[in-house]
């Protein structure tokens, strides 16, 4: 059984959302799983150094004049979030907490989110906004709000993030494709590539 | 007459050197000329805060492993500079120097340049290591000598780098195309898409 392919990403990443519907195409077709493994970058930029993009001067305005452009490129909706960056801490902990009860479950509240940050604007930080998403989908208000004070939840991203660090995961998206790093949406189609020939 | 597509680029790239094949196969398509821009992003990081690529924790390993594999990918020859980041002044203010009395020439030199450095590994900071590979084209190396100290000529530098900045370029390859910004290697396929369309 080949290895999944190990999806890192941060909630607050636009291009992990431009990401996902190539990404799960492209692990199909080569019948992989995809694994996915959200982080806190935050965590990460004090490894590396590294600011939000949004606050690096120059960058900041040209990402948000590229990401709907690549939205529109790709035929995804986008609609500007209110609240830049998200802070994906309870998203995050709420998709560890699913995924060990149902890894499909998770996923497809991951998208949710996903789907009403970048595509419907929408404000994702914090436990009540994760919870205005989770609840449609089924999922028990309160035994979520539970999950997001769990010690062990908490720590489980934490270490979740420690591990990506320790790879050398450096910004969102974030692939392993058997052991090999491919950093940002733009190296699908290398990824694809890859999968294809065994290697290159 | 279309405007020429405007590619701002470091000499210090790999990036760049990535991009100026497909770059020129995309301008003739679109019957563009292509205007090249060597720029010195050291002080475009005066404004953002930026490093160079190779001195960020976890993102320089991972680029000395992603710019060979792009290269494979493409086709491009690629050998690991002895010295990097290459200090470009010499190899830019050259450009400029042969830009103003022959644009082809000008072209004809950055590409040996890039070869030069990052197929073939050679330190190409300074001078004397820019001689090496213009004297073989015909360039006069006491003109080149004397341009590389000419004070219009590191003025001319200057005022390109500041215009850039003022235009918001941030990284290497930057383009322009009727105005619109596209950072990265990444983004010809989509430059490509937005020639044929007239944007999206």
């Amino acid at each position: 059984m080949p290895e999944p392919i190990e999806f890192y990403f941060d909630f607050a990443s636009p291009y992990a959302y431009v990401a996902v519907p190539r990404l799960e195409a492209i692990a199909a077709r080569h019948d992989r799983d995809l694994l996915w493994k959200p982080i806190m970058l935050g965590a990460v930029f004090k490894t590396t150094g590294g600011l939000p993009n949004m606050a690096i001067p120059l960058k900041g305005p040209y990402l948000l004049r590229d990401v709907p452009r690549v939205c529109r490129f790709y035929g995804l909706v986008y609609k500007e979030p209110e609240k830049m960056p998200m802070i994906a801490l309870a998203a995050s902990r709420a998709f560890y907490w699913l995924q060990d009860r149902d890894p499909a479950e998770a996923i497809g509240f991951a998208k949710a989110i996903m789907h009403a940050h970048w595509g419907e604007g929408r404000n994702m930080d914090g436990a009540e906004n994760v919870a205005s998403v989770a609840v449609p989908l089924g999922i028990e208000r309160a035994d979520l709000l539970a999950a997001l004070n769990d010690p062990a939840i908490k720590e489980r991203l934490k270490n979740e993030t420690q591990v990506a660090i320790d790879k050398g995961v450096f910004g969102s998206p974030f692939l392993f494709v058997d052991g090999e790093p491919f950093w940002g949406s733009d190296r699908l189609d290398m990824v694809d590539a890859w999968l294809t020939r065994g290697g290159f």
